[in-house]
Formats: C-alpha cells, sequence, structure tokens
C-alpha cells in the first residue's frame, strides 16, 4: 500500500476542482475516491459551496459513479452553517441570502425562513449569507437593514469568486462586500474554509483522531490554509484553481502536492 | 446684508438633505435659494446622486418652485462623470452600471452604451458605476469580467448608503464593494464628492475664485470633507443627514452650521 494512504484513515475531501469543474467531470479522481472506500477509508466531502443541498450532492455523486454516498458523508458550507446555529442559539428566525441549496439546509434544521418584511420589521435573529444568484437591490436592503437592527450576520464562506466555464463568477464573499458596505459592519461567524468551524464538523462527523485525517482540495486560499489552521495535514491537487507555481509564490505550503486525486493512491 | 451673503458670490449648494428630504420639500429653503438668486448671487447645485439626469433635476426643481433654474446650473455625479470621461479620454465604450439618469448623461456626453455581452467578450472601455436599483447577479459578474479584462472602473460616488423613508439604503459605494469583491480591484477613478473632480468641475461652472465660493451641504463625509480637500469654505445644514452632535465628534469642522438654509440670508 502506498505510503500517504497508509498513513491516514480519514480524508476531507472538496468537491469542485477535485471531483470535476464546472461540467466537467474527472473519471479518475472518481475512481480514487471508490478505491479509498474500497480500502476501508472514512471519507467526508467538504465543500463551501452552499448552492446545493446535502441531497443534491448525493444524487449528482450517485450519478457520476460515487454509489457509496450518503448524506452523512457530505459537509457543505449551507449545512455546516445551518447546524452550527441550530446548535448554538436553537431554531431561529432566519433571512436566507443565498440559493436554494440554502434555504433547504436552514429548513432542515428546523430554522423558521423569513421574508424582506421582517428585516424591515427588525424581527430577524439571523441572516445568513451564502453565493446567491437572485440577488436584488432590495435584498441587500432588506439584510443590510436588519444587520443594522441586530440580527446576526452569518456567512457560509469567505470566497469572493469562483471558477465557471465562463469565466470567474461573483461568489458568496462578493455578498458579503455588499452586505458589510450596505450595513456598516462585517460578519459575526464565517463557517467555511478556511474557517474553522466547518472543519470540526466534518471532524466530528469522521470521528477519527487529527494526526490521522488528511484534507485534500485545489484551493490555497481555503484547502489549504483551512488545514493548518485546523492543524491537519492536506494534500493540494492541481486539477482545479491553483497551479505549481501558485504554490512557490505562496506562504501556505501542503503537506502534498499531487497531480490529480489518483496520485493519493500511487504515492 | 448679512455677514455670510456679503462675503460669498458664488454657492455650491448640495439638494437632498438641503431643499428636500426624501419626498419632503422644504418651503423656507427654496425661498432661500430664490433669495440668492434674486440677490445676483451665482448657484450650482452640487449632488452625488446619479440616478437623474440634470433635466429631471431642472423639472423636479421648477415644480417646487425654482423656476429660474437650467440645466447648466446643476452638476450631479453622473454628468459630472461622463463629462470628465468625455474631456479626458473621448467617447467611450461604456458599461452603465446604474439608474436612468446615468444611462442619459453617458449618452448625451456621446458615450456608447454597451451591454453585459460586450463585458464578457473584454470590449469595454469604462465600467461606470453609480447607485443601481437594477443591480442582478449576473451584472456584477459581467461588470467584474470587464474590469479583470482592462476597462477602466470608474464610480460616481462613494457614498455606502443613503437615507430614505423606510430606512437607509445601499448606495453606490455599495455597488463598488461588490464588484471591488468580485474583480479584485478597487476603483481607479471616483468622481463625486468628497473627491475633487466634482468640485473641480462646479467650479469651472460657476467661473467664480475660489474665495468667493461657498459650499452648502448636509454631510460631514461627503459635502464638508469635500469642501475642505477643494479648499473651499463650507456651510452645514442641520435639516439633513448630520446632526449638531456629530459635528463635535468629528474632526471636519465646517466654517458655518445653519439649523436650515434661511439661516444663510440671516447670519
Amino acid at each position: 500500500m502506498p505510503k500517504i494512504v497508509e498513513r491516514y484513515e480519514g480524508y476531507l475531501i472538496d468537491l469542485d476542482g477535485v471531483l470535476w469543474a464546472g461540467q466537467k467531470v474527472f473519471p479518475d479522481a472518481i475512481r480514487a475516491v471508490n478505491s479509498l472506500h474500497s480500502l476501508g477509508k472514512s471519507i467526508v466531502f467538504l465543500t463551501n459551496n452552499s448552492t446545493k443541498s446535502r441531497a443534491q450532492y448525493v444524487e449528482k455523486l450517485r450519478k457520476i459513479g460515487v454509489g457509496w454516498v450518503r448524506e452523512q458523508d457530505i459537509v457543505n458550507s449551507g449545512f455546516a452553517t445551518a447546524k452550527l446555529l441550530k446548535e448554538q442559539r436553537g431554531p431561529l428566525k432566519a433571512f436566507p441570502f443565498g440559493d436554494v441549496g440554502l434555504y433547504v439546509e436552514l429548513m432542515l434544521q428546523g430554522h423558521r425562513l423569513v421574508t424582506e418584511d421582517w428585516c424591515w420589521a427588525g424581527d430577524v435573529d439571523a441572516v445568513v449569507v451564502g453565493m446567491d444568484p437572485n440577488v436584488t437591490y432590495w435584498k441587500i436592503g432588506a439584510a443590510a437593514n436588519a444587520i443594522r437592527a441586530g440580527a446576526d450576520f452569518v456567512a457560509t464562506n469567505p470566497d469572493k469568486t469562483f471558477p465557471t466555464e465562463r469565466g470567474l463568477m461573483p461568489g458568496a464573499g462578493t455578498m458579503i462586500a455588499a452586505l458589510e458596505a450596505a450595513s456598516g459592519r462585517g460578519p459575526d461567524l464565517i463557517v467555511g474554509k478556511p474557517y474553522k468551524p466547518i472543519f470540526d464538523m466534518a471532524l466530528s462527523v469522521l470521528g477519527i483522531e487529527k494526526s490521522k485525517v488528511l484534507v485534500v482540495g485545489d484551493r490555497l486560499d481555503t484547502d489549504v490554509i483551512g488545514a493548518k489552521n485546523a492543524r491537519l495535514d492536506c494534500a493540494l491537487v492541481l486539477t482545479g484553481v491553483a497551479r505549481a507555481e501558485d504554490v512557490e509564490a505562496s506562504s501556505a505550503k501542503p503537506n502534498y502536492i499531487l497531480g490529480s486525486l489518483e496520485e493519493l493512491l500511487l504515492r
């Protein structure tokens, strides 16, 4: 058995840029996660993307050949945020500033979704901000008003942009910047990578001690720095955002640099 | 003749918070500007608001009793931005990220308005950003892409919010923050108060030497600081955003503090 796989029992594996990029699926990466699973390794898929629900990710993963995956194997930032808010503060009146996946995860944790009217009435516990493809001027105004009136400003993840076939598109971090300008203050909590909350949640799902866990991802700013923040080992794969020369230029150094996820099983 | 009016020949008078606040018009302020005009003073109305065209301001001002006003008596940030771009760079392919008033002023200066398709094609000279009530996710993405492809990032004004009957609403500064996050860089040029370009333009319209010009406005961060940046005297009126206690707490000190515009004629 190769050295890396021998060393780690648990794997926190990013999705976009690792198993696929946009519409393009990487068949060798699918084979790799299935091999890891066959070897008895524990795997949690860990993504900052809050636009899809965990059920939607299960559907997508099964469709592309990851047949064994269950909802509990997925920790995305929408789910992590909804669950953390529930654990820390109980069910909340939440204003969802994001895509459908965020609405679903908030509902499933028992939060009550409220509308812009609640924001203007100052009757909101938390504004929960992810990537919102349906952002409007009035939604920004209403959410900012709720924050000024005392609602928590909670963000799923800080990514300012993310790559698509068409080019970089605005991410949750762009929504955060708009709300910060409009409300006069920054987020009270950011759950996703590189911040700790999402790693803590993924580790508790995994149930394996830190020294035997490997983070795998394609970004220096979220995956590698996040792993370092969480004091976890990490492998950077070069199938997504980061290039080999980016690693040289960065102070964030992964433990392993892999051409693709499949190399994990060969080295 | 009272002391202040004796001292200044030219007046750069803000509109919102001085002549009106939202839907509420101040009749004594209207009387005051008409009296100034009758005394032979030169007046330019100077506003950071880019949502209306100069023609629309003329219409509004005439309707509420300022019968003598002409388009050339108005310098708003949309007009100033369009004119400055024309003078500095000639007619441009401009992507308008703002309200109707900005579109109109860009057109009147001979710029060619282009659509999101041009942004994705990287064929835009300047993204011109004001308060945009019709902001969408795709518009942010397209404009950020144009900026990354080399278009100038030009903003009409930096106000992050502005007061309305309903509460604070997002201003041009909120649009700037979103585009800054999505494009990875800040504006190349901001035209409106407190920055100098709009004061330079208003002064050239006025044609009166600086020592005889008074700036009148209701905000410390734009009007008073702007006047100081432009080395002009200024009067703060307390009918808008700033309160007397704000002046005490601020390092920006106006030359005069007036309860309302009418006091200008009494002191």
